[in-house]
């Protein structure tokens, strides 16, 4: 060691100490400074059960961790979530208000598109989700789990196991419906062993001894179709994407057998035209997703008809083709459908 | 139940054991066709030891979870890289070369700037981070961690820890000194209590019983300038930020002690209003950072010539002023610029 670094070290190790003096008084000051306003934390738009019941386990996460936080919703909710949260003694979250300038968290999306207008505005401060990357920017360091999983609620449960917080009972029912729900009872193309793990953990937290008994109570519930309007159906689980430039459309009902739409068809891509006009879309598709069959009944209105046709190598017969298989929107839809029009 | 409902449970528990082979089958299907080129890990431009060592520690994360994984690097080691390097045995990764069309991972960054220019034509499977949300965009769901810690070696260890990867005693040494680095010996303002703990377990690993000395070793490596042109001191650790439209380059060295830098300053403004021109910069800002002191002499070249001053509330005599407490360029000097240039 050289005289002038022995110095130097020598020099630093006094000023370290008064330094470190200095940085527990700025810490000090932070802490007393934080403002109190609670983190909202809220699903996409149309939200599913992945969203509502994800935003409350998202808001005890937080909140768990001293980081008060509120679950909000964006949208009423759909009568497979109504289902979850009355068995599970739960409330619905309040409708979000403006954003601008208030703490957020957002769970099961991460883009724009399926957020309020004034996401920009707000500070991101919190982000789980199983999408892909949607290109949100923020102005400081934030706490963001991206997993590769089935379902959001899956994401939160491994946050929940990682941060050591324990879920109430209630709260675990919830999210296993999330997850099941999400991953049509573990069939979903997007299924990990994760996700079954996650609802076997959570099953037992929840006092549910068959997984598939609670699993065919939402599916009857989420099929619920009898005296809903044409143009609420495709709207309930829709959300809108944007692709080259170009708006699009893509909505999914999914039943127990597709012959419970029988004789709905047409009434459905008049409401489908109607949205595309109204919205100014440049294609809407609607997934009539059969759970037992394991496919998806596509309709599709496009100002390209060709496009449909492209995207899923399928003939389209009276805007509308059977697709085996199809499940997710996520993993087998928008994907065809981004390079269908990157074309 | 009703009669209805209750033939549709019926039937849909025997399509689903036949879709669950159908699924099982899907399953294999997929396995076979995974390619296995292996995903190409990188840190940032202009690398410093967190996005070296961060690189390494991913590829060794992924690797062992039975996803091969090769850490690249987008520069040359700066000296404290060297020196870390040659202290735990470890080569310098690869540097990286194209990467459209290939899995990638990214660590230490998540913008399109600091990052190769073909990097929205890969596909992004992993990230993990400690900066900002960037806006990258991804065409699937992928595995992606921004936590609000000191270093993206914290973040790395606690992926380590989640997933139950054990950390070889060099790797846990090396990522012990990128956290005492980024974190300069756990006193800068992005320090967080997890940022120790990690930092502790690393040590335990590695065998290491003073990390103080450890940290007076890696200062003094990060402080070696003598023989380094004023353009490379610059440059050694300097990033690029696009602000309300407006180019702003951000340099900064650490040094154990400011008066390293005496009769250093006016060849340092000199290479960067050289570098401000050729890059067509706003704004070019240079930290030169006391470690000991705990603040940093900011330097800066701007179009307008009173940007300096609104950003840091302080006034700037021949392009230069003394900000006490400004240790890091995220937290302090990123945001007061960005808020700066919003008016």
């Amino acid at each position: 060691m050289t005289p002038i670094s022995a110095s130097l070290v020598q020099k630093c190790g006094h000023c370290l100490m008064a330094a470190m003096l200095t940085a527990a008084l700025f810490a000090g000051q932070a802490l007393a400074a934080q403002s109190p306003e609670p983190i909202l934390v809220f699903g996409h738009k149309n939200p599913d059960t992945d969203s509502i019941v994800g935003a409350i386990a998202a808001a005890h996460l937080l909140t768990a961790q001293g980081k008060p936080a509120t679950a909000m919703a964006q949208g009423q909710p759909n009568p497979e979530t109504q289902f979850v949260l009355k068995k599970f003694n739960m409330a619905m979250p309040a409708q979000l208000g403006p954003v601008a300038g208030k703490p957020v968290g957002i769970v099961d999306f991460n883009d724009a598109a399926q957020g309020p207008d004034d996401l920009n505005d707000a500070t991101l401060v919190f982000m789980a989700d199983h999408h892909k990357l949607g290109g949100l920017k923020t102005s400081a360091p934030l706490e963001a789990w991206l997993l590769p999983l089935g379902s959001s609620n899956t994401a939160l449960y491994e946050m929940m196991m990682f941060y050591n917080v324990a879920i109430p009972k209630d709260l675990a029912g919830a999210m296993l419906c999330a997850i099941l729900s999400d991953t049509l009872m573990y069939q979903s193309v997007t299924t990990t062993s994760r996700d079954k793990t996650a609802g076997a953990a959570l099953a037992k937290i929840a006092q549910i001894k068959d997984q598939k008994a609670l699993a065919y109570d939402l599916f009857k519930a989420k099929s619920a179709i009898e005296g809903v309007s044409a143009r609420d159906l495709v709207l309930r689980d829709y959300k809108k994407f944007e692709m080259s430039g170009m708006a699009v459309g893509v909505g999914q009902i999914e039943v127990l057998s597709l012959s419970m739409l029988d004789g709905k068809k047409e009434g459905l891509l008049e409401a489908m035209r109607q949205i595309k006009k109204e919205s100014n879309l440049h294609c809407i598709l609607l997934m009539l997703t059969d759970i037992s069959k394991q496919g998806t009944e596509m309709l599709a209105v496009s100002d390209d008809p060709s496009l449909p046709s492209t995207a899923f190598s399928s003939t389209f017969k009276d805007s509308s083709a059977w697709l085996p298989g199809v499940m997710s929107r996520k993993k087998q839809v928008i994907p065809p459908m981004e390079k269908a029009l990157k074309k």
